[in-house]
């Protein structure tokens, strides 16, 4: 067989394309990528969950972050692919690459449906800049892969209305009012999570996501959903059908945006719809880029599903609980290792039967492993768990009740002071944005420095966000609000009650130790009126082996026995009269 | 004589103006007006610092903000003008109210010198989406104000290098730098700050700014400065002339403007310059709307400059502490008023040798008059100053070292448990503010929610910005930085090492008391490299009388001592023994 790479650049010589990309991405931007969209993966032999890839006849690079230049550097030995190292100083971006090595009259080529339409536009001003065209109707990968796995078609189902808080007819009678309020006669919707919000609709065709592949097209007066049609059993398809909701196969979808009329005028956001369905619609056609109006109304749940999110977190609660002291109990026990642990845990979550799935990919590191912000165990990479140091647990689950991310750091043996007072002040940031009272209007930025002053005071910091937003079954991460200051902005979501966010703050030692902390936050009203607070969903114990009391404020111990209090009073009900005795002690007050 | 408003609307009819706009500017965005730009005062008879007037044959309206709806009512009684309050339902924006009232081919009509090129933009827009016109070069008001006051020209003068740091010659080196830097040959400066830096050129014609009226335009090879030529002796133009700065009359620099060629790209900033300069300059002539480099340059303090601050404070504080001694000892005693109080203390800060003028208006408010955020004693409203409650005093001086800006809330007499818990709780965020670290390229807004935090968790918060950058010898109010959450944004100016801003949180009870405490931080390099901190540049203490100590934690309690014993140890020399024995109890350790 002809190497992909090979067979590509064939293809490219063929179509008369002297540069193709291929990004990592589904027709729909989901954050996880199922196997019938890992063209980069099959062409690069790289299987890092981000990455571009770009191909000339005679040089090709993949542009990857800090979380996978080893990885790509092993994978891509013997391959041809240069390794671009993201950030790196002197790489320079793909744009900025393209600018330099892109020639007048030459063709750039990508698969429009795998690139979201504001890069598409770039990369069209970038192109006529040069005198260069572009080709975005090409899916060369798709040419060459003999054996490539079929697009998932999962079966659909349906999210009852005890579960969902709101009927579908509901919701798209609220989503209509929106394009109403708009002025806008379509909605284009090709986000999977809006539209499985949108519809009570669940599936299983994206990794960690339980949602549908599909596009929909909302009007006043009707709803179209492209799927493909063998994933909707009968009573699912009649559901739809009974609130006005037709199927139509999922490659239509394209077809239906063309035939768009201009009296039609379209509402689509440019950041989440692909270059392909935006150039598709006829140029007469008026369009307004605005937000996805159900990115906030599913950002900010319901009462039904907030109480449903107590429900999701007392169960995490537990199985994560029972975790702790069962490994607090076995660390250094033969064959215990970072990938057996994360099993043992999953089996304690489907002991639930709510639970349905992980919510991620389960984040186990053990030793140094912990400060590798995005580690996850593979057979090739799992080593046991010692009793000593650190384990950094980063996992979540999806309920019938709601979707938990959950992080720990469990001290398995004695610890440096260096390494509680980092613990200790991880945590003192952790409850200090847990404590937070703000005024309506205020965005997540704002509250950053809350979870980030005891670090910074000690000249210690972390470099991702401290907070994302959470679905509700849906994607684990979602917008629209984040607590980052790096991305404050005039445009940023406020906080608003309803919203469930994560509260994550951490701090990492290259070869070392890492520690995080993460529970969710849900946003609630305060008091006097007017003001917002946070309560907590998560329930489960820091670890007070890891603590140093004396570092803690009169308030913050105040706030870390009631949080401890809190966990006690709900999960020890639930535990094993062993299991409860070892909680007494782990939640006492300090 | 014809009422001024009848008089301005005969000369809209010979112009053929349909509405005629007057802000409250000068030529140059001051902060602060002279009397000769005082337009729209004379016009309406309003006397406020800040609003807007539009005129129409048979209507005219006056937007200003809520520190003015009860002087603006009062001041527009009987004059046909409508008061329109700012901010409130129902009242259109200036802009809106043009939009709902212009008609296609009528004509606005104002004096493009008073309005920044931004808005100018916005005006023209505007009036094209309405088919009307646009005159933007009359000064209507100019033809009707007979005994108007003529433009100042007080006597220009240096400001030394000692005082400076930086010679002339090296600061037009280095803005010529960033000029080729940007790829310009032409800077045209029109804000008299940055003029006043970067010649080391001070004067006296904007009210508590001693600055001078003036445009600059510097090339690569030239300099040429456009003011009143009896404002500079002969040394003065001789320095300037010896550093190649030439001198040219005030009004020539629209002429200048209009002479640019082509082959000469200019930098500006639109946010500065008025609609006048910038459609003089030719239409061919390439323009950069980038912030005046000077801005950040005279932003960040340089090591002398620095040095001469804590100077600069050390004065201060000597005649704020013996202020507060005095204040504190005669309350209550006849004839004590807001304005003879600000006398007093103007007194005291006359006694060094250094000091040149007060950096704004003394805010002395008594009693309620302390809730008035912008509050500022006149004959009018003068009252007693009585042995109780509180006194809020927000003022500044202009010393050769450099300018301060401080405020004090001083009790006067018994308090209640509410003022008490009111004056913690704003100490609090002050002290949390000044003791933050963070790392370099954080912007201000980010710190904001240290100094609300206390206010927050109570229920408190104060409608203001936390901290404004402050000038040398300058405007007393500078940019780019800030400190106030709302104006989070992706362009905002990181806080920078040398950079001097304020940090005054408040609390303000209509009608009851309003308390705020402010201090100036001076930015400074912290542990470990990358992280920055705040040097607190003001000496005077807080009023350990009003502060409930119970309140503070562990830490405020150790910044609040470590602050008053740092006063105390540089004021206490400077006293009589009586005040120093005094200063000792007023910063008792708690």
């Amino acid at each position: 067989m002809t190497h992909p790479l090979q067979a590509l650049r064939d293809r490219m010589a063929e179509h008369h394309i002297d540069a193709y990309l291929i990004p990592t991405a589904d027709f729909h931007g989901s954050e996880y990528v199922g196997d019938h969209f890992a063209c980069r993966r099959y062409v690069s032999g790289f299987t890092g969950s981000a990455g571009t890839l770009l191909v000339f006849p005679t040089w090709a690079g993949l542009w990857t972050d800090g979380r996978y230049f080893l990885q790509a550097e092993e994978q891509l030995q013997g391959s041809g692919i240069r390794l671009m190292k993201m950030g790196q100083p002197g790489v320079p971006t793909i744009e900025g690459f393209l600018r330099s090595s892109l020639q007048p009259g030459q063709t750039l080529g990508f698969d429009g449906r795998c690139v979201d339409a504001r890069t598409g536009r770039r990369y069209h001003q970038l192109t006529r800049q040069l005198g260069a065209k572009i080709h975005h109707q090409l899916d060369l990968v798709g040419e060459i892969w003999p054996d490539r796995p079929p697009r998932s078609a999962q079966p659909a189902w349906l999210l009852e209305e005890a579960y969902a808080g709101l009927s579908r007819a509901e919701k798209l009678r609220q989503v209509r009012g929106d394009l109403a309020a708009q002025g806008a006669e379509v909605l284009l919707l090709t986000c999977l999570e809006d539209i499985g919000w949108l519809l009570n609709l669940r599936g299983g065709d994206i990794p960690c996501t339980p949602v549908v592949l599909a596009y929909l097209a909302l009007t006043r007066a009707g709803c179209t959903l492209f799927a493909h049609p063998a994933a909707f059993a009968p009573p699912v398809a009649e559901a739809l059908e009974a609130d006005g909701v037709s199927l139509r196969p999922y490659e239509d979808f394209y077809d239906y945006a063309h035939r768009l009329t201009p009296d039609q005028t379209v509402l689509l956001d440019t950041r989440r719809v692909n270059t392909t369905l935006l150039t598709s619609i006829p140029s007469e056609v008026p369009v307004k880029d605005r937000p996805n109006p159900t990115e906030l109304r599913r950002g900010v749940k319901n009462p039904t599903e907030q109480e449903n999110f107590r429900r999701a977190h007392l169960s995490d609660g537990i199985a994560l609980t029972r975790f702790m002291y069962w490994l607090k109990t076995h660390a250094g026990d033969p064959g215990l290792t970072e990938l057996s642990a994360a099993a043992h845990l999953e089996e304690l979550r489907r002991a639930d039967p709510s639970y349905l799935q992980p919510s991620f990919d389960p984040i186990l590191a053990a030793g140094d492993h912990s400060a590798v912000i995005h580690y996850s165990p593979t057979p090739a990479s799992d080593r046991a768990i010692p009793a000593q140091g650190f384990l950094l647990a980063d996992t979540g689950g999806h309920y019938y009740t709601g979707t938990t991310d959950c992080t720990r750091t469990y001290a398995l043996g004695p610890l440096s002071d260096r390494q509680k007072v980092c613990y200790t002040a991880v945590l003192q940031g952790n409850l200090a944005l847990a404590d937070a009272a703000f005024p309506a209007g205020c965005p997540g930025s704002v509250l950053d420095y809350a979870a980030r002053r005891p670090l910074w005071a000690r000249g210690l910091d972390f470099n991702h966000g401290t907070g994302h937003g959470v679905g509700y079954l849906l994607s684990v991460h979602e917008g629209p609000q984040s607590i980052r200051w790096r991305s404050a902005g005039g445009r940023e979501t406020p906080l608003m009650p309803g919203m469930v966010t994560s509260n994550e703050p951490g701090v990492y030692f290259d070869g070392d130790f890492g520690i995080r902390l993460e529970n969710l936050l849900l946003c609630v009203e305060g008091e006097p009126q007017g003001f917002l607070g946070f309560e907590v969903l998560t329930l489960t114990p820091f670890d007070l082996d890891a603590v140093l009391p004396d570092l803690l404020s009169p308030r913050e111990r105040e706030l870390l026995n009631a949080y401890h209090a809190r966990v006690r009073q709900a999960i020890a009900p639930h535990l094993s009269p062993e299991e409860a005795r070892w909680l007494d002690q782990a939640t006492r007050p300090v």
